[in-house]
């Protein structure tokens, strides 16, 4: 019955979400997509194509419900669901998200932290111990771990992201700065933050060119 | 002369310069769309035609120059160019963010850190002292900042943001899970890093959907 929709559509979801979930806050009932456009500058005609695609849920002349939009959006999105993660690498960027982690986001639940290095074994981060590498597998067996948040220096970020998706993890999110190979069915999702910062470069340097001229 | 470049085309450069420098660095001098393309899982023509946005600088029959290519890219992507920057809000990202840059990287300079919590003033972070907010516009304007990393609560995003564009900067690279209004001529780009973390949250539903059937 469910078509399959393209990445783009997903990637604007979690921007939904969030925009329905402040307008919730601020008390809002319903809303037009003539509304939700100008708050969010999209056009009001992407918004009903990327929601027609979840079944629409609006109605002619009234709009939408914006706490039933949220929540189906939620749904779509598996934020109904618990999702048990681990980290492994407890570096700069470990330990932020460790922090960051340490109270649930929208039913993601840190459950462990792991290293390679030994110095760093039992250390506590964020209320939790860190953990060795070596008992990663049984973690995620014994703890039902489905996502793997990989912050380890990039040497390192293909043979852990195997070791996870062997270890029966089926979501990476990525933060080594390599873009990794991984059996079918284990999703993945980078988060390359120079190549995010690089194209901040261009817009520089594009901008620099037109003042040149 | 140069037309206008899709951000789609502008965002893939980034991760051509990544695997040029991974090319150098293992000794290869050039490459054929066709090797490039196997390694980095896009297609041939793909890759000339985002060449081809910046001149092709391929040859027929020989392939690419990589270090050539790698150099015009940088340029492209201003990387040929020392950028100054200051991160607002040294929290958990904040931190992990002037660690990673105590080091400058591909030309991006961290040059100093600014937060609104007093108990924070003083305080040295990656061998730099944390500075109060008040005194950023004069620190911008006199140390030619034009990059500022935007790692405060959402609560302080936008103005905070406001802050840096009227003190000069002139490219945000906002962390803070909001979208932000700025002046024209100020670029932006988001890492709103749960929106990321949300498609992985959509890939897992998806699998259990498909599990269930």
């Amino acid at each position: 019955m469910e078509r399959e929709i393209s990445s783009a559509v997903i990637r604007r979801l979690p921007r939904y979400y969030r925009y329905l979930g402040e307008l919730l806050r601020t008390g809002t009932e319903r809303i037009s997509s003539g509304d939700l456009s100008a708050i969010m500058g999209v056009t009001a005609s992407q918004i009903r194509q990327d929601l027609n695609h979840f079944g629409g849920f609006g109605q002619q002349g009234y709009g939408y419900n914006a706490a039933h939009l949220y929540e189906e959006i939620g749904k779509i999105l598996g934020l109904d669901r618990e999702r048990r993660m681990v980290i492994a690498g407890v570096g700069n960027f470990g330990q932020a998200l460790a922090k960051y982690f340490a109270e649930p986001k929208k039913g993601f639940v840190l459950a462990g932290l792991f290293d390679s290095d030994p110095a760093r074994e039992g250390q506590i981060v964020a209320g939790m111990p860190v953990r060795r590498i070596g008992d990663l597998a049984d973690f995620v067996r014994e703890n039902d771990i489905v996502i793997g948040i990989l912050t380890v220096p990039k040497e390192a970020a293909q043979p852990v992201a195997t070791l996870m998706a062997e270890s029966g993890i089926r979501a990476i999110w990525n933060y080594a700065h390599v873009d990794l190979v991984l059996p079918e069915g284990v999703a993945h999702e980078n988060v390359h933050l120079l190549d995010s910062l690089m194209t901040l470069g261009y817009d520089l340097a594009r901008s620099e060119k037109k003042a040149d001229m």
